[in-house]
């Protein structure tokens, strides 16, 4: 491996991809370009343009964009057509960024000649995993630079140092170490580490941070109907919206009432467990919302083919193999199942609960005529259930026969 | 199939069942034999004795048990160990208690010497698939009665009818219809027909029997502690408790706090959908907690498999496959996985929502050595990472390079 | 159910059908519809024209058509695209040719305006599912009638009987009872029943219709190449051709050389075990050149996924549920992963074994110089492995630690 | 990593692991144990010994052991019990002896006190991550020794030059490069590398070591009965064997029929594709057999579910994770699946083909009575198919309504 000449760096303005962006130059030597994405983070991104301009960045080299649309349209909500969910519970906020930065981090580095890209993530964790695979599958020549393996700033002690030495400004609250670690974007806060290490011990209030307390939500509930149309959400309550404006005014609805906390202990794909307190309002009701669609819009048949293939593929999306054809596959298949799944959901909203409370639908396999008590007019012939159970039962039959006359 | 001479009826001593009762008397002339179970619905057994007897029953043709640790044991607790949910949602209440009927009803008609059992379930719905096929698999040569299939009792005036000319005693309650119709165990309440039949219209509050609204449960949290031994429930606050006992004191936490409704449209085995209102209220915090004593206890790609094919034992359970070679190959599975399932788990219940907030357990895989933000003191090499990641990227990077290639 | 006006009939001319065309015409007295396609079964169409009409079906109402191609192309090969065989073993040759022949018995009633369709499948095979599934999939409101469930024609004399007293033409060699029963179509050869009702006896060798003996087989070796596109064969021995002449052309060789028998206990899904001895000469061949082109143009995490679904693809299909939307949702999954699957296999031909020697495409994935013994230049960094394998192994030993310390 | 200081070698006596032998004591100056297995590769073992003690290994630090039977018993069987097959086609021959090896390795490190084991598979293949998954499962702490990845010995003139200057003989037919590497044992032989690294191209005729070429094996087929109790083979043609002998047998009559050959390209664990030419004469035959016995003795319900699992199976063993908790999983339930899976099955032999011909047992589940074109005796009623595919058809009715409806 040839040193890099030119090297994208995913960079937020913050304290450590800042001395990242010092570290490359120092280290390599080589021309550092900066990409900085709004995903919703709620973050001001000039800031990291005029920190970029400080630490030597040719106003060229700077990418600054907002990807908001592009990740919930592309991203968020084609996962969201699997109903994914990590080990029974986890909505993927984290894993399904990476890719998008992953995807912009090789595209500008064709587009500026770089040969490299350069991330921000620990050795330990699954990010650096995605952001990697993910480039490597979007360009196999691409040379991956992850200083956290590399260098030897392996304390908080040397890397204020190092900040120092080299003229990046150290805010005040970056003095002191975070009591934990936080990564947010338009589907997630997520925060882990230090004072949440201990699996036992509650979370303490101070860490959520997108939703207020169910305690303090509104005594009051609230009730939103949501509109999708094949499989996707466009609608609020009748008034259509984009992917981003959608999931952001959910979020308001979630957040608001205490909706979508977690607090889980997951397998990461490098082996080790950890502990993560998630805030994710807005996809709570949002998979609540499409399994409340999918209800009646969405055949038996394939609704049970979905279910069982979704543990794998949000298995795929939290190990970093959204760009590879298993997961094509596996979204072709999901895709496939969406062409119906158009209608309205309604649901109430109250004290950290999403609940369905009503769904309805042109699209709708629900037959009332089918199932009702009352007299069905010969919808439904119940003799026909004899014939259907008698050969359900048949193999356990002989089954039974044979085990009896064996005894 | 020869006219059945002696009939073991699932007989709940209502209206319903003692019109069957009658029935099979004066349809086949046959001696019937009635079964009465307590699996925790929460009504007095002796009153159907009284019946059974009032409409001729001999008392040693009457049977009235208990099975409510049996219940819980031997079907609810191995059910979820798998973390069982249908179409995503619905715990299963109503589909796991058919089977242990079904395995009485054909003892019962073994000890007794009858050639065939009854039930009551309509010929629309899942129950008579799930009553059958347990029997059929227990006695391949039993004779199942269906009365709902069969007589021309077409209609509600048409049964009282009957009642009446045989002397059936009618509650003045049940002259007119009722607005939904009911089943209940110690895991679950549902409802579902008429008053409920569209789904897109919220239930009514009167529907929920068993849980209080959540508007109404307590201003304050409460906060539990459930143990488990090798996947199963063993103490709540640190008091150990035998399953049936655990089960109802869950509920009884859950339906004061409101934990536990479910609002759903379900794709029946015999295929249509309908709808019912699920009240679950331990069952609802049970899994909760065991998927939180599994995060520690439970390695990955245990918890992983297990997940996969979880959706196709609840299928298995929900269909009536409980005694089925397929089902006992994945219950033989995940029983496996159980093994060091032990620890507790701390949950937090407030305004319908039990959520996990702790778990400690001795044979936690959690390591804090390896996951720590802090110096691992060797425990962790993150260079390894880079190995990791490059071996999995290979094959994709060999795709990238052939696409790439042949554009 | 109203009586049918009008009933199209999958007619083949023999004596069963033409037996059921009389009695649609007696039992209904409606009007019949003719249908007789060419799958490539080896018999003459016309005589069935002629019988036909001498039965009284009128010109306008007899429709014969050549579906080989139509078989091939949008049956067999999405098929072969999965490398389906159900129960390890068999090449589904009779379940893909039955939704065809419903989608256009439904297309045909749709253009004569008939309400009703029949076949000549029995009660108790998996035939009659095939054929009603795909029916009312196409056409809910269609009628099925299948007339062997339904007459009293409950024997061979009973059947000659009426085919008598309704001039009927018997051809001598069908007085006598056929030793076995036997389906054919472009695909397959199967036998089944009488005879071949012991699974312990070898099937008579007079049994195999479309392949020699392999000891009659060629004493010298042949070698083909089959050539493939997006995961269809496309071309042999570099000469390109359409899929029903190359399936033509597989199955000459197939049968020369005594390819493709198979003598099976398989599972109806109708609950019982039957034993079948299926010819398949060119699909055998087909289903190990397909295997052998995509194992350099397949990327293995597409491969493992395509080998993981393809039971449930296969049951599907042997099931009768080609029209269903779980179907179409695997099928999309698979197309998706056969976008490269372009390129050559060449095989080796001999006395009852198809077997794959060589494979080459511009698609390939494989890589000489990273699986080299030889220097391979820097491709693979040996080095990578280790870290490979202890991320793999870390959450083992953090399992052994755990069971250790709990000794 | 602290230097080993007593390493257990896996050592076969031959040229490489000779070498590794030295290297080890010189690289870290530590006591070396030598363990060389008889797993039937068809070596002599005590040579292994001379050169062990000519190398200056202590007698007491010289193990030798014929682990055959425990082979067969306790991975080979338990594996086909499964019918597994890697990638739809291969044996799993080498991958299966390893974690064996591997558990060996890891007791005689606790017996005699070392704290480390050594082994001599490459860094590019699959049998490193094989080895060492295994034994970091069985003992956590272990340091695994992999010189091939380490040591600067990296042509054949370097490694020859080493052994000349440690006094290591030479035999002379390893001076020039092996054409291909070979490896074996009570399974299969497989071979790879060098001349047959290009899949184009037909693996040269002396590359097959175990299998007569089919066009020399006899011209008159053989046939064979193979006992099979509860899942694994326990006598042929009547006579009772142990389990290695049972295998060994089966191998004589494989080779001798020329069965069992396979030329594979198969996509590694470690990410690159990779040419194989495997011989599994007795494999063969009793994968044959085994789908054999388990066509009458096992539920189709439960055949399926063995049949959707197997390629996960398959991939764990593939991959090394032998002893992990899924592969323990798994093998829970294929041995639960096994309990009657015992009678005879009769296999024609002739020229590279094993195939079932009968098959007989007293735990059969085929119905002559169920299945029979003759009358049946009222065993199945044949009205009962109508109201299964009724009810089967439901859905796919009702979906083609809805489809219609929005036309």
């Amino acid at each position: 491996m040839s040193a890099p000449k030119k090297v994208v760096l995913a960079y937020s303005g913050g304290l450590d991809t800042s001395i990242i962006l010092k570290w490359l130059q120092t280290e390599y030597g080589c021309e550092v370009v900066t990409f900085t994405a709004d995903l919703g983070q709620g973050e001001e991104l000039e800031p990291a343009r005029a920190k970029a301009e400080m630490l030597g960045i040719s106003p060229d080299n700077i990418f600054i964009e907002d990807l908001r649309e592009e990740f919930v349209r592309d991203f968020v909500f084609p996962m969201f057509r699997a109903n994914a969910l990590y080990e029974g519970l986890y909505l993927l906020g984290t894993s399904i960024a990476r890719p998008l930065i992953s995807k912009r981090l090789i595209e500008i580095a064709a587009e500026t000649g770089a040969d490299a890209i350069a991330h921000g993530a620990t050795g330990k964790g699954n990010d650096q995993v995605r952001f990697e695979l993910a480039a490597y599958a979007l360009n196999p020549d691409i040379q991956v630079i992850a200083p956290w393996r590399e260098w030897a700033l392996s304390s908080r002690t040397k890397l204020l140092d190092f900040a120092e030495q080299n003229q990046i400004p150290i805010a005040k609250d970056k003095r002191g170490e975070a009591p934990f670690s936080v990564d947010a974007n338009l589907l997630h806060t997520s925060s882990e580490g230090k004072e949440l290490e201990d699996p036992a011990k509650d979370a303490p209030d101070y860490v959520y941070q997108r939703t207020v307390h169910p305690e303090d939500a509104p005594d009051t509930p609230e009730f939103i109907e949501v509109t999708f149309e094949r499989g996707d959400a466009v609608a609020i309550n009748g008034e259509a919206m984009s992917p981003a404006t959608i999931l952001t005014a959910l979020n308001e609805y979630g957040g608001k009432h205490g909706i979508g906390r977690l607090d889980l202990v997951e397998g990461r794909f490098v082996g080790m467990k950890s502990r993560g307190i998630y805030e994710t309002p807005g996809g709570t009701i949002l998979l609540e919302a499409h399994r409340g669609i999918e209800q009646i819009t969405l055949d038996r048949g394939a609704a049970h083919l979905k279910d069982q293939i979704m543990p794998q593929y949000a298995e795929m999306i939290y190990n970093g193999f959204w760009f590879s054809p298993e997961r094509e596959m596996l979204q072709a298949l999901i895709d496939k199942s969406q062409e119906h799944v158009t209608g309205t959901v309604r649901l109430k909203l109250y004290k950290g609960l999403a609940r369905t409370v009503g769904r309805w639908s042109e699209h709708s396999l629900y037959s009332e005529a089918h199932v009702t008590f009352e007299d069905d007019a010969g919808a439904y012939d119940q003799k026909d259930a004899a014939g259907f159970i008698k050969l359900n039962a048949l193999r356990l039959r002989l089954l039974a026969a044979r085990n009896r006359r064996l005894k």
